[in-house]
């Protein structure tokens, strides 16, 4: 199940609006059969490590990350194809929430008298398929938000200068990070100031993940890097109720897609934002600022995971800060994660947290 | 050496102005002494090896961290002891810079007969000893600059709520911390705000730093801890030329020490505040804020060590910066260091850093 776990995180990012989904097949001890969710989210990973096993899969061992699918839609359901495969039993990691599926794949292959175990490394499957699971049960995606700064919080001194507060291994880090997501999302200003490409470079990966910019009035710069490649890499611009008007057909004629947004108090609002993202299919956005718009998400607790990168410089206290203001008096009602992972990357310190419960 | 090395640093922070120095005595392969410099300097190490090796010392190697001492002040020099216990061996890791002994030393040991090695460890015992080193070659004590923090690099909301950030694990590291330097020192708005006793407390320690306050105008609050507390255990208050003259005869009453130091523009000037700590003695400085207080000290370029504790919450711009400005506006003239150690401790992580060489 650690690897059908490891083949499926292979997926993320690409496969959305479907699962990340891992399967591998087992006869007599050896695998015969490998398969991931293949980018645009088919073919699912069942039939592909099918597939790959031949008349091997007969009698045999399938382990799955999530429950398979019993519904048909663009492809036959995959418990469908297990049972025609004559596997003879199913290990699944956890069961699927779409309410499509959610028990029925596992009682139509039980029907079909194929053994059934589920809940093998279900907590790593949860972690892993968190993004699959908030857009079908809250209709959002998973939501990272990643901060590089000095150890003093700031990401750039009071002039703007920002480059380079990490060291390039930290920023290597973080295209790796862009790959595992959907999409990566900044604010209007860090698209100003920053004029971003947003894309993954440098690792060796094809694919790209959808290039998001959340600007209230559309106010950003027609000849940056983004609106320079949005006819080849998707861009997707999150606006308020009354966008310039102009500015929209020009973004339209550049091949971005519009994404209207709920307003609260005069910013979009972070709930309504992230409905709109999950709707049009993203289950795990990489948000990397602004100050603002950290701030908005973090104000609504809809940040799931925060990386941070520390730097070893100070700024002091006129520098720009990572994160806006929040409106806090007391430190009880602060946004609190728990610490997942640190990692030195080169001069920097990585630090992952997961929001904590509370 | 390792062993001596430990020993030495069983010494900081009560040994001041002397160097914390350790010793070990071995005789056919068998340690027959161990011993460091003691609290108020005195005895030395050797001695005080020498005294638990007795007859076993002749014919011995002593093992030093730094190179015995050469000149006969309120004891007589170490390297005599070692030359009349009849030792066959001296290694030290490190030569003294104190002009009084700079080679002397080993050149006594040479000259009665006795095998000198030299430079072993000597990186290590270079930074252990790092503040007598400072103190001797440029007048000033190490510095060590604690900045406990949210996330977003904030010690404080708006309102002054900082109680508590980081968890009960990460003080007592503090606390253990405190203890390995010779003095605490904080800005008089820490000392305002908080009211702290900055004592060493919990960890089974006696010995108890100095506590310094930096106040220009000798603004602290005669009813707060430290003041309870000034005649049990030093405090020291750095401040500017025209002090309150009514509360500096309290404060002398409540038996602190004042210190008078030099302004820079109207501020009391980093370098200045740390050669009078220098010419008082210390030789290693524990410094935990506030902003401006640590800010003056980067600006300056006298952090000799940075301590970061990071909680795993975000408190927002409009919170308390741990750092003040510094006037920063190229990246290229921030301060920086490099990364020596990171620790989890308890809910937050722990990230120690060393001054980067420009």
């Amino acid at each position: 199940m650690a690897l059908a776990l490891s083949l499926g995180r292979r997926g993320q990012g690409t496969c959305w609006p479907n699962p990340a989904v891992g399967c591998v097949i087992v006869r007599d001890e050896r695998i015969v059969g490998r398969g991931w969710t293949q980018p645009g989210g088919r073919p699912h990973a069942e039939p592909q490590a099918l597939a790959q096993a031949g008349d091997a899969a007969r009698g045999a061992t399938a382990y799955v990350t999530l429950e398979p699918c019993a519904h048909h839609g663009k492809t036959s359901p995959c418990a469908e194809a297990l049972i025609a495969a004559g596997v003879a039993r199913v290990v699944a990691a956890i069961e699927d929430s779409d309410p499509r599926v959610a028990g029925q794949g596992f009682a139509m292959l039980r029907e079909a008298g194929i053994e059934v175990v589920t809940g093998v490394l279900a907590e790593q499957a949860a972690q892993d398929l968190a993004g699959f699971f908030l857009k079908t049960e809250q209709g959002r995606p998973f939501v990272t938000l990643k901060l590089a700064s000095s150890f003093d919080g700031r990401i750039a001194t009071a002039t703007g200068h920002s480059q380079w507060i990490t060291g390039p291994k930290a920023r290597r880090a973080v295209h790796a990070m862009r790959a595992r997501h959907d999409a990566v999302m900044v604010g209007a200003g860090t698209a100003r100031a920053d004029d971003p490409s947003l894309t993954v470079r440098d690792i060796g990966v094809d694919a790209q993940p959808v290039r998001i910019v959340v600007s209230r009035h559309l106010d950003i710069p027609l000849l940056g890097q983004l609106a320079r490649t949005a006819a080849e890499i998707p861009v997707w611009l999150c606006h308020g109720p009354s966008p310039d008007a102009e500015r929209a057909r020009a973004w339209d004629g550049l091949g971005a897609q519009l994404l209207p947004c709920a307003l609260d108090d005069h910013q979009i609002d972070a709930a309504d934002l992230l409905q709109q993202l999950g709707k049009a299919g993203l289950t795990r956005v990489f948000c990397e600022g602004g100050a603002a718009l950290a701030a908005s998400l973090l104000a609504s607790d809809m940040v799931d995971e925060l990386v941070g990168f520390t730097a070893g410089l100070a700024i002091g206290a006129e520098g720009l800060s990572a994160i806006g203001t929040l409106g806090l008096d007391k430190l009880d009602n602060a946004p609190r994660f728990e610490l997942i992972e640190t990692q030195v990357i080169g001069p920097d310190i990585m630090h992952r947290w997961a929001r904590a419960l509370r």
